[in-house]
């Protein structure tokens, strides 16, 4: 328990990864009222929207307009995802999102291959183009990514040497540009993390880079979500990715599609427990996950909603 | 790390505690059905019925015609919950199931008196009228249970100080009647458990009493409940109670019920992981999951049976 943080910073990624996930079309005036609404609860950071090809990503359609009717707060960075140059431009053109340069290399090549059509040398010459443009553009590049970091549903278990290789070929890429970064995410996108295999990898990752601050990104698909955090925490990770009820999935991980992500509001009331500050009021964000099933339709796996957050017995 | 057993007992309590918390009307046949179906997975001990009072818990008024349906499975043991002399003796009738004494108190007298009205000193009382009754039935006086050990719906914390005492208080019943308690469970009836609880109260019992093998019932009413699990291994906990599907729950807990038993498909996931024998086909169980489903009519909340065991993977 010696490493545990003692402030988490948790990035909400309910609005882009959590609907990107519905099969129903959910209305722009409803994103943004599930933004606003995250936006008073204390979090520091949402993911908004995706700028992706409306064909593969229907629900990013209205990218543009979910982020135009975005009310600004103070102590709140909006931020979206993009895979490309001009994903990129449209982010730039909004004016009202915060914006990093981010490189990312996906750890199974197989799935690399059927998710975006590129073989692991296609995708570091793409992010090198990428490091360019941010360059260009003057956005720092900041951060780093390797998705499938703990698993493939197609390749299996993943070697951590690759995982700890990949990291490097990312630093690599934003030296090249005489940047730094300074905030490695590691994602579990298919769901496969266990506590045992964040351990190993946030370990070797750490071992051989110990001035990177560490993020993860995490899936509730074998139930391993809340347990996979607490490891992560336990290693004194500071970052995590999490979306409000435990909305969302990764729809490109073939017929075993990832389940929700991890639940922030259970992730902050493990977090409480724990004695981490994460500045975000536990309470409220139970009444948005409410919100967010409503704009859903159905229920959201999060359980701190219907089991209770304890609250007056931790005050 | 260290402390991970190499080997964990499973009780399963899909058929009692997960059953009990239905609302509709459970043929006997189709729980005959689920138990004979857990008993070919490896599980090694099932608890099957409780024998209380029909009026209490009606799901259970056919507790005696489970039993007798019961195909009896060698390695299995089948085992009853009762409250009172009464209970016992109808356990010790059906001539089927292996009987141990459990000598259980209760670490919140709130909950005590609201659920059994009884206070502490009734508890005691009547716990110490039980051993007398093993004692006289030639029955070993083995397994000690604390319930609300972690947290109290009606109290609030539980100080862990009480729990320590009320393990002294069991092992002094036993120890009456010239018997020794040799495991002892410690029960989060309402769903309070955390790691950071469990490395406290069971951190506290073992300091106190390091020769008791320990034991732990946990329910996933705030999504914890594998994350607890995961502290209670690394802590050394070799014997969990667990519901198949995840079903159960305690219906005595007041507005804020306790939800679903910990999941043990997706406990047996996290030990096969973690390196931990079991004993149990995982994929196997996750049929019965379905089996459980079907039966109860309503989708369970474990999470293995649909993000898949990655069975292959692990072979």
């Amino acid at each position: 328990m010696s490493d545990l943080p003692s402030r988490v910073h948790i990035t909400e990624e309910g609005p882009r990864e959590g609907f990107q996930f519905e099969k129903g079309e959910i209305p722009t005036a409803r994103k943004i009222e599930l933004i606003d609404a995250l936006s008073t609860t204390g979090i520091g950071q949402i993911q908004v929207v995706s700028f992706v090809h409306p064909k593969a990503v229907p629900q990013m359609a209205d990218a543009e307009a979910v982020v135009a009717g975005i009310a600004p707060r103070e102590g709140v960075e909006f931020i979206g995802l993009w895979l490309n140059v001009r994903g990129l431009e449209r982010a730039m053109a909004t004016g009202k999102l915060h914006l990093e340069g981010s490189i990312a290399l996906t750890a199974s090549e197989t799935f690399l291959v059927r998710n975006q059509k590129r073989t692991f040398a296609d995708n570091l010459a793409q992010q090198r183009e990428m490091a360019a443009a941010y360059k260009t553009a003057g956005i720092p590049i900041t951060r780093g990514s390797v998705m499938a970091a703990f698993g493939c549903n197609f390749e299996g278990r993943i070697p951590v040497e690759r995982v700890v290789s990949q990291v490097g070929d990312i630093l690599a890429v934003a030296e090249e540009q005489e940047e730094r970064i300074t905030l490695l995410n590691l994602s579990d996108t298919m769901g496969w993390a266990t506590p045992r295999g964040i351990r190993e990898v946030v370990g070797a990752v750490r071992e051989r880079y110990p001035e990177l601050e560490m993020s993860l990104h995490l899936h509730d698909t074998r139930g391993m979500g809340i347990a996979n955090a607490c490891a992560g925490l336990e290693m004194g990770v500071a970052h995590f990715d999490a979306c409000v009820g435990g909305l969302g999935g990764c729809p490109f991980a073939g017929n075993r599609a990832a389940a929700g992500n991890v639940c922030t509001e259970d992730l902050v009331f493990l977090c409480r427990d724990l004695g981490i500050e994460t500045g975000i009021d536990l309470d409220a964000l139970i009444e948005v996950a409410a919100l967010a099933e409503d704009i859903v339709g159905h229920p959201l796996p999060g359980s701190v909603k219907s089991g209770g957050a304890l609250t007056s017995w931790y005050a």
